[in-house]
């Protein structure tokens, strides 16, 4: 399976400047890149990163300066997968099991209506990442009369954006992404109601 | 598959008090078990109902205004499975794989590092649903020597605690909760990154 990654090279995860710097989100993006390279690549598929500037990565990798949704379009041809580059807590066996779904399209939802994943079968199929995307892809799957399946996966759910989620890394990761948050001072904070963070 | 269900009778929801009263709440909360019990009991399991007070519910209840998992240990007979109230956005599918475990106790984390359902087939666990308890509950297994399997499930992840939270109902459910809300004037507001939820 054809597996397109995309990263963003430029400034990427300002939702966590409250928590770390630019250089450091930087960091930390890259490691949560080679976490889900991992992860494609032990459940069969074979990435091709496609980064908004020139970086070098250890992957196949092409650059594309368009906005997300173009430069996914691009290279939309069936069967191929999109799976997005912070989803530090995906696994071999969830990706193995989106990746094993014969539907036109597959789609894993990411907390907040995202589409942290799909799986596309079906030639007329595009993506559009502005906005509610799980729902918008639903509608474009029904305007072309492709049939749609949900992957059911709290790995492939969770995708890094918020301070919230670097809990959900801690908790339930050990790679690479996991090891630069406990060395970069991330600590988990047990009290009442879900756990937080805390950076000393 | 004997299913317990855990209900806080009084005072439910306290962190969603910001978007609803407290009458509010408690029918919220009496939805979204509603939903929990039509799709346990599709999934197979018959479910009783450990509230904290005397409630009058449409299913068997059981009464015990003992802390959480005093409540759930005085009734951990295996094979038997724990499923929270909350979980909104539980289909009988989710439900159903994890019935369908055979491991010593099966978890379906929650976010936050919470633990939303799980079967147990060994006779020595016991529950403490105090703090972090996936890791506390995989903890407790380690200890007497009892096999661990972690259930991937978005849908069994999600627990409707804060108003975040109401944001994945209306995004991912059609059942009783999720009437509730769109009746409540609950409505989804699509911006940059995740969706969220206002109230009119």
């Amino acid at each position: 399976m054809d597996v397109l990654v995309p990263f963003a090279a430029r400034e990427p995860k300002t939702r966590l400047a409250d928590v770390f710097d630019e250089d450091e989100r930087a960091a930390l993006s890259r490691e949560m890149l080679a976490d889900v390279l991992d992860a494609v690549r032990n459940a069969g598929g074979e990435p091709t990163v496609v980064a908004t500037a020139p970086i070098e990565l250890p992957a196949r990798t092409v650059v594309d300066d368009r906005p997300l949704s173009d430069a996914v379009n691009a290279r939309l041809e069936p069967p191929v997968a999109v799976v997005m580059a912070d989803l530090a807590l995906a696994t071999p066996a969830a990706l193995r099991a989106l990746f094993g779904t014969d539907s036109d399209v597959a789609i894993a939802p990411g907390l907040g209506g995202g589409t942290n994943a799909l799986v596309v079968h079906h030639p007329e199929f595009y993506v559009d990442y502005h906005g509610a995307s799980f729902r918008d892809h639903r509608e474009i799957a029904a305007e072309i009369g492709a049939e749609v399946e949900t992957v059911d996966s709290f790995r492939l759910a969770v995708d890094v954006d918020e301070p919230s989620d670097l809990a959900e890394v801690l908790l339930h990761a050990d790679g690479r992404s996991a090891t630069w948050l406990r060395r970069a001072g991330v600590r988990l904070v047990v009290e009442d109601g879900r756990v937080r963070t805390s950076r000393r």
